[in-house]
């Protein structure tokens, strides 16, 4: 059982750990090679002290593990260990080549982050309803692997085991490949005019978003993952070529949306697990306090819970849009009832 | 003044115009080449008749504008005509080549859609708060742009003008190369195994969601604006080839990268216009109804106004996390006020 758990390294991740294990009465310590690191991280998660900690947490860049891993050994001879790297076969080159038993090393990914990294941008709930993949080595340890299983559960998240192998594979093809594709096409808006970029919709906004990532973690990803990425990026480069080559067919243009559409109908929801089907109630409303309030009191009378909401509207307009994610059957109870008492109800869309 | 005007075509774009004039009391009849189509949109928009309308909306793909030109002019020789497509090169050229003159045809493009389309999927609010570019040729008369403006302003948009080369060219870079991009992508998930997709964070999922769009009506678009796309892709195809050439260079990821910052930040924001700084307040709930009334009511009590929410959850799990953009000083207030009152509040994030 986690009493104690000692945090190399204090930035997004290991902090993020660190506020959610306290909130469980875990004591944490947070250790850093940059000190001023360490104060922040040490003074947002209360200061402990760990003695004899059953966990410690590499939750460094991969390639600085060599540099800790054998005083971190030293220190903790008893300690199960693990990293939070995302790409899995290179930590476990670097355990391979050190004084650590394998049997005690579990390597994890969490499926989680943010835009802005370090210990101020941490949150204890980064994890909650997330994926955090484990790759354990055949010869890892029963104890160890419940250890880990049991730090990925009180975070709130779900493990999820693959082989070391198949994970930098899966994540080459559902995490680094948007990444340089979302950069791409950012990179392109570099000389677009700027009354051009007003013009934007939603479409550029979404497929750029990640875009907006460091370039120190993420050239540090993509570099350790390369041997897995370079066939994915190949192939797409040669689609492309072949779609730049057949702009003049229209037919082959059809096709080759015709795929994608294939290919984006086969990620799962939001939600996680299979995709969830909602109906969305369009509804207009003044763009004042107390307006969503009053749709929310509404939807709890009928006891109609709202999925999801999105909101649009401009600054200088009195009206917003906002968009209600539903069952289908509390859509259709929702946009009855709002009608019946005068709102500004849309037809639902499927 | 508009009084009556006739939309040939009924798909999305069509009714959806139709539609918001009803609104405004303004008599619109719907015709389409397909008996069925012209049915239903006249259902949904009042069966109405129009004996001269003032305007005549061709709201088809251009390529179908040479089969109804001739005849529409014929039947309607004193309107003003306009067209919505993507493209605004292509119409300009049918226009030239047919007897309706000039001076009384306006090419637009509404920056609004939907990735499913047909008149059943129609709102008379799909416009409002978006840009609506206007192309006019230097012949055009001001009677005819006051037309046109005067129906993009009820319909809530928002009147750009600009060339139409510009805007074939605008296009090309922030609507038309993220189509190809995020269809590039997910047209490589058609191998992706899928218990690998169900690792995918909201990254896959918000670069791959245009990618949905409808084949036949973007076949049209990117073939029509063929030679506006064709060096923007051609140069995309060299960066992604460099980027293959480098994978074994960390600094040149790191490059690559950055540069895509840069041009990342160069998108306005979500709301149009200059981007708005929010600040994010994280508030953990439990997953039930009216538990968003409450924190709306919270709102409401000290007047602070809500700009956007996202809500992440899943349907296994008890509680939710809902994050809140609002005004810095707004989210002090609300983070102070809830954290009062026993809300679950976590740190704002700027």
């Amino acid at each position: 059982m986690l009493t104690q758990v000692r945090i190399v390294g204090s930035g997004l991740i290991g902090t993020s750990i660190a506020l959610g294990l306290c909130a469980h009465g875990i004591r944490c310590q947070m250790v850093d090679s940059d000190p001023a690191a360490e104060r922040l991280a040490n003074d947002l998660t209360g200061r402990e002290k760990t003695a004899s900690p059953e966990l410690v947490i590499f939750a460094l860049p991969s390639h600085a593990i060599p540099q800790v891993i054998e005083a971190e050994f030293a220190l903790n001879p008893n300690s199960t260990f693990m990293d939070v790297g995302s790409v899995k076969n290179e930590p476990l080159l670097y355990v391979k080549a050190s004084s650590l038993p394998l049997e005690r090393f579990v390597p994890t990914h969490p499926m989680a982050g943010r835009e802005i990294g370090g210990a101020a941008a941490a949150r204890g709930d980064l994890f909650a309803t997330r994926s955090w993949v484990i790759t354990p080595d055949a010869s890892c340890s029963k104890e160890s692997i419940a250890l880990v299983n049991e730090l990925i559960e009180l975070l709130g998240a779900s493990v999820i085991k693959l082989p070391a192998d198949e994970h930098d594979r899966a994540v080459a093809a559902i995490s680094h490949l948007p990444q340089i594709t979302a950069s791409l096409l950012a990179q392109s808006l570099n000389s677009t005019p700027s009354n051009w970029l007003e013009l934007a919709g939603t479409g550029l906004r979404d497929t750029t978003r990640i875009a907006a990532s460091d370039p120190g973690l993420w050239s540090e990803i993509i570099y350790s993952n390369r041997a897995e990425i370079a066939p994915l990026a190949r192939k797409m480069h040669e689609a492309l070529g072949e779609l730049i080559a057949e702009l003049d067919d229209k037919s082959a243009i059809a096709q080759f949306i015709d795929r994608a559409g294939i290919g984006r109908a086969r990620i799962p929801g939001k939600h996680g697990g299979k995709a969830r089907a909602y109906a969305y109630l369009p509804i207009v409303i003044d763009d004042k306090p107390g307006q969503l309030a009053a749709i929310f009191n509404e939807c709890k009378s009928i006891s109609v819970n709202v999925e999801d909401l999105t909101i649009e509207h401009s600054p200088g307009q009195l009206s917003a849009l906002i968009m209600l994610a539903l069952s289908s059957a509390d859509a259709q109870l929702l946009s009855d009832h709002l009608s019946a008492i005068g709102w500004n109800v849309h037809p639902i869309l499927n």
